[in-house]
This record gives C-alpha cells, sequence and structure tokens, in this order.
C-alpha cells in the first residue's frame, strides 16, 4: 500500500476475530516498530510482543483489579475515568481481546521514553493498516506503569527492573465482514493548523 | 512509495538545502500528521508551520538564550546537555536551519498531549520520506516549553493560553548531492524485542 494512503486511511479498530497473526506478519509490523527514530539513536525501546492468551489474560484482569480500585471524579481524563468506572462494574477487558497485545517500555530514567515509544507504535500501527491489519492505540498499561501488581508480572514476561511501559496497541484482524479494519474518511473536528 | 519501505527507509536529516517547500506539498505533510490517532480521537493538536525565516530566526535566538541561561551535569539528558553547552559557546541553532519548522501544540491539561503530538510527528516524518523529503524529531521546544520568553513568541504566532509545545520537527530537502535523504541501512544497537 502507498505510505500516504497508509497514514490517511488508518483507523482505530476495536472490534477483532480470534485469528492468530501469522509470525512473519507480525515481524513485520514489529520492525516498523523498530525503525522508529530514537533520541540520540538510543533505540532502548524493548518491545513485548503478546500472544498467549493466558498471558493476556492475566494482564487484563490485574488491570482490571488495578483501576477498580482507583476513585475517578470530573477532573480525572475522561478515557481513564471509563477505564476505572468500567472496571468497578466488572468485566472490563481493555485489549479488545486483540490476539496480539505489543507493549512498547524504555527506561524510566530515560528523558526520550515517552516520545520514542509512541513514535514506535505510531509506525507499527501505520505498518499494520498497510498489511490490511487493525490496530488500536492502548493507554491503560502506561496509567498503570508504576502499578506492583503490573509491575510484577511484566518483569516475570521480561520487563527489565528499569524499564517502564510507556504504549501500547492492540493488533489483529478486524472482525468485520471482509476482515479489512475500517477506513471510512475521519470525522474531522480539530487539529488546527497555523501557517506561519 | 511503499508504505513499508517509507518508514524502513526515514532517517534524520541534519542538514538541508534552502530551497523551499512548495504549499501543496507542505499541504500533504501536514495533513498527514493530522490524520494521526488522537486520545479518544480529542483532534487537539495545533500545528504552528513556520515557513518564515524571521520567525525562525527569532525562536532560535530565544532558545540559545534560553539554554545558555540553563545549567547541565553528568546527571542531564545527553541531548539537553549538549544543547546547553552548545547554547553557552554561541551560535546554537536548534532548528539545523531547514526550511520548514513544524511544532505541534497541544492542551496542557490532556492526558495525551504528548503521546498525540509525538504520533503526528511520526505520521508527517514518513510521509516526508515518501515525498523525498528530510526531516528531524526536534526536541528544544518541548524542553522549554514553560519558558516565558518562548511562550510570549509563540503565542504572539498563534499559540493559545492553555497550549504548550509537546513535539516539532525540521523539515526540507536533503542538502546531499542528489537532494534525497540518507537512506543507508540503519546501524541497529538496541530496540530488545520479547515474543510472548
Amino acid at each position: 500500500m502507498d505510505a500516504y494512503e497508509a497514514i490517511l486511511t488508518r483507523r482505530s479498530t476495536r472490534k477483532y476475530k480470534a485469528d492468530p497473526v501469522a509470525p512473519e506478519i507480525l515481524q513485520k509490523v514489529v520492525e516498523a516498530g523498530r525503525y522508529a527514530p530514537s533520541g540520540g539513536n538510543n533505540q532502548t525501546n524493548h518491545f513485548l510482543v503478546v500472544q498467549s492468551p493466558d498471558v493476556a489474560e492475566k494482564l487484563v484482569g490485574l488491570a482490571e483489579a488495578a483501576f477498580a480500585k482507583m476513585e475517578a471524579d470530573e477532573n480525572t481524563y475522561p478515557s481513564l475515568r471509563n477505564s476505572i468506572l468500567a472496571s468497578k462494574k466488572g468485566g472490563y477487558v481493555f485489549t479488545y481481546r486483540a490476539p496480539v497485545l505489543i507493549v512498547v517500555a524504555n527506561r524510566k530514567d530515560y528523558g526520550n521514553n515517552m516520545a520514542d515509544a509512541v513514535a514506535a507504535v505510531e509506525n507499527m500501527m501505520i505498518a499494520a493498516n498497510a498489511l490490511d491489519l487493525g490496530s488500536c492505540y492502548i493507554n491503560q498499561l502506561y496509567w498503570l506503569n508504576e502499578e506492583p501488581s503490573l509491575l510484577a508480572a511484566l518483569r516475570n514476561l521480561g520487563l527489565k527492573e528499569d524499564e517502564r511501559v510507556y504504549a501500547s496497541m492492540a493488533l489483529g484482524y478486524a472482525a468485520t465482514g471482509d476482515g479489512l479494519p475500517s477506513r471510512k474518511p475521519l470525522e474531522r473536528k480539530g487539529n488546527e493548523v497555523t501557517f506561519l
């Protein structure tokens, strides 16, 4: 797919087929993330590519339990507030049950950790779209990146002591008739531009 | 250019020709940024597209003066330290004198400000590469996003009271023989991947 088309037709997919993503396709998506720029070319992103349903389920349960203990009021960031309220009700699944969850961690004491992780996720979402895969940016593990239960679980999976999660994404085939992500025109609300 | 190729061959360009970027090309690059995902589809990025050499020169001078007043030691983030030390010496130009500087601001009190701005810049850098333009991620205005002199100057240019800069980039034709960005293989140092 043409680069410009892949950028303009990328949309957030929130419903996925159970079909797995073939290893060579998944490798291609992750490779796109590894080619994102990094501060001083440090390349310290650490990609945890979760395909195991058991591992994903464990993270989903820990996140729900952690959110359920948090409080939200009208000053809470709306998406975080939704996660908290949905978790208190029960049955909250932050991964949309996508077959793949890609978690991007980086060093806690590194000034460009957040920017490097986000740039990698954006690259992976564009590559996913070009490969007819759906994806969705996921904030929940970033919001909970100091939560002890999740830190312990992620360390069990390979997260290093000095690393924290800064961005993540769901990935898989969209649960639409043709298995393609929605590529309807984007509803334009803002994103103001000032030319100088 | 193919999407995957555009992602894998994007490199940081730090030397630019003086040639301006045609308005329709610049519009295309900014449009790529506007199509980046945003938290809750808020679309609150504000793109300040600086083409005027006078405006760029003003920002360069203010940034140099601000960095020159700061102190750096061995605990300072290395790139920031470089900016401080170079500014104390004098003649520090954070824009690489690229013909275009794109500044992405967002609301200070919005939880996804940084992620939304970085995703937009990444989209614009990939689009730029597909259009044979060079680009480079620029952190300096983010580091100085509470500096009063720069806030005042940016507000003069259209930045709103509640907005701050979270990411920016240089854009233009690379000062190489063929005017193309360097697309040499990336030197691989890190970016570890753990499949689970």
